[in-house]
């Protein structure tokens, strides 16, 4: 009998590399000089935004759902999110033939929801100011018997995510790197958990430290005030998918054993690095799947060394949010 | 004393490969359902905008400049280029420390341009109705001493491009696919004949089809009439990294022998592909890159089978360009 409640370890995330094995994609590690110039340092950025469903979510819902039992599959899956967690977990239950329901935000970005829909999930929306996901999901669970997949606060998801902090360890040594900082994304906490533990036993010269927006930076301040602390308020970022009130109960204790300090990027920074990483690295990321990268072009004088590691851990975006961005390159 | 005249074959490709090995990406061949949807059937895209400099083109320039001895390096390396093959000479004579002088056309995408000046060459440009780089080329080779790296009619160049078609042989059957078209972006031939050799020694159930511009399809049409026809005009298409006037002295025996038919997909197919891809794939594709593509998207009554293999051979397009491409989307 699985506990998704337990806090995870190494040997988690080894386990959860074989069930994605062959089916999530190994993504690559990508450089270019002009960013590196820009950063006066080496940014090595590991290309999420290529994972299927087009964010690391993939790899934490497959971890989760690989583990259903046959019971379980009969009954379905239910997932809150603002949208890459809700593609995730859609697409790997259509992978695992059960049925999914998705809690989504009213104001995810329209291209987020008509994703999930695509991967035949029922999609419901909620109002993120009044309205809690969690109960929403809880009660949801209760009464379909469906299996609740939490986005971070769940054993399997972080190991799932884990498994990139595995990848990265090989990858960045390849590179000749193999003493950094490696600014994750940050939300809830599940991706830069399940990474930071990962690199502490693969890789221990990277230290993760978060990224997240400025007035949602709830992960920062808590291992600043070692207690975890609320974001007084749930929307009025464009880096919607790293918006969540207070770290959770699995990720924080992680957190504050591992990481370093954390990042708080501007919308327009974020919007920077996005037309940044269009143009030199050729791959297309969302706003808050560029909260890394901007933290490492536009907060240089606050990390040491001669590389850093960022993730661009999503790329499902508007196109109106993403011509934006591109209104930031001078040409 | 190496001759790069000569034709060349899967040994040449393999020792490319390990020339490369290190220095070039590991490019990965990504997979969406909702563009297999689209198509009709599996789409296998072979991301080498994501390669160094944003094209295949850096494996043909590396592969040619490793070669070079102690004295061709002192003298340096001159190229002409529409951009991608412009880029790739003048990085990897960067990274080999041997100067470069680069060709380009006026009207060359700016991103090209600035981006090859980015990578301490020196640009020469001209004019690409009325001059002949090839005569410029010549000329520069013989006074200065320099050496001419040919854009495709080199045994070399189009063994580096050829490492593409022993990655994708390698990638493929990991994914259950061994039967399938395989569409290359095609302008002189260097890239698709230098596949085409790879997959018959590697992956035979593959065949190798060129993709061109609509007005512009040379390569195409001179499989038909069985000798090189030459197109009529050098300019008139966004594509521009895929116009030449005729199929190259090298490479074409190698199409007649291996090619199937070719397409000619418009401008406006280009675009709506660059925008798919950008949604779905994430990832950043110019609009010569996404000719293969477009192929696959909307000539699919001309293709058999249930899979079909394309190149997104580059990613270095203009603002603009990438925005009027968006515009194809719905929303």
């Amino acid at each position: 009998m699985i506990d998704a409640t337990l806090a995870p370890d190494i040997g988690d995330i080894r386990q959860a590399a074989q069930r994605l094995d062959g089916v999530a994609r190994l993504t690559p590690l990508l450089e270019a000089p002009q960013i590196n110039e820009i950063a006066g340092r080496r940014v090595l950025v590991k290309a999420e935004c290529l994972q299927r469903t087009g964010s690391f979510k993939f790899r934490g819902a497959w971890s989760r759902l690989s583990l259903l039992t046959e019971d379980e599959l009969k009954r379905g899956a239910v997932a809150f999110s603002s949208g890459n967690h809700a593609q995730a977990v859609a697409h790997s239950a259509q992978l695992r033939g059960t049925p999914a329901v998705i809690i989504m935000p009213k104001d995810a970005p329209s291209a987020k929801i008509e994703a999930t829909r695509g991967y035949r999930a029922e999609v419901i929306l909620y109002d993120r100011d009044t309205e809690s996901r969690e109960e929403i999901g809880a009660t949801l669970s209760e009464q379909r018997g469906l299996i609740l997949v939490r986005p971070y606060d769940d054993r399997y998801v972080i190991s799932g995510q884990g498994t990139i902090g595995l990848e990265v360890a090989h990858q960045a040594r390849a590179l000749n790197v193999d003493q950094a900082d490696f600014i994750v994304c940050c939300s809830g906490g599940g991706l830069s958990s399940g990474v930071a533990l990962a690199v502490e036993a693969d890789a221990p010269g990277l230290r993760v430290r978060p990224a997240e927006p400025e007035n949602f930076d709830d992960f920062g301040r808590s291992l600043i005030a070692g207690e975890r602390v609320v974001n007084e308020r749930m929307s009025g970022s464009i880096q919607d998918a790293i918006l969540t009130p207070s770290p959770g109960d699995l990720t924080f204790p992680i957190g504050q054993r591992l990481f370093g300090p954390g990042f708080a990027v501007t919308d327009e920074e974020v919007l920077s690095a996005m037309a940044l990483a269009w143009r030199w690295l050729r791959i297309v990321v969302e706003p808050g799947g560029a909260a890394a990268l901007a933290a490492a072009l536009f907060r240089k004088d606050t990390i040491d060394g001669d590389a850093v590691i960022v993730t661009a851990s999503g790329g499902n975006v508007d196109r109106t949010i993403f011509e934006r961005a591109l209104t930031k390159l001078e040409d």
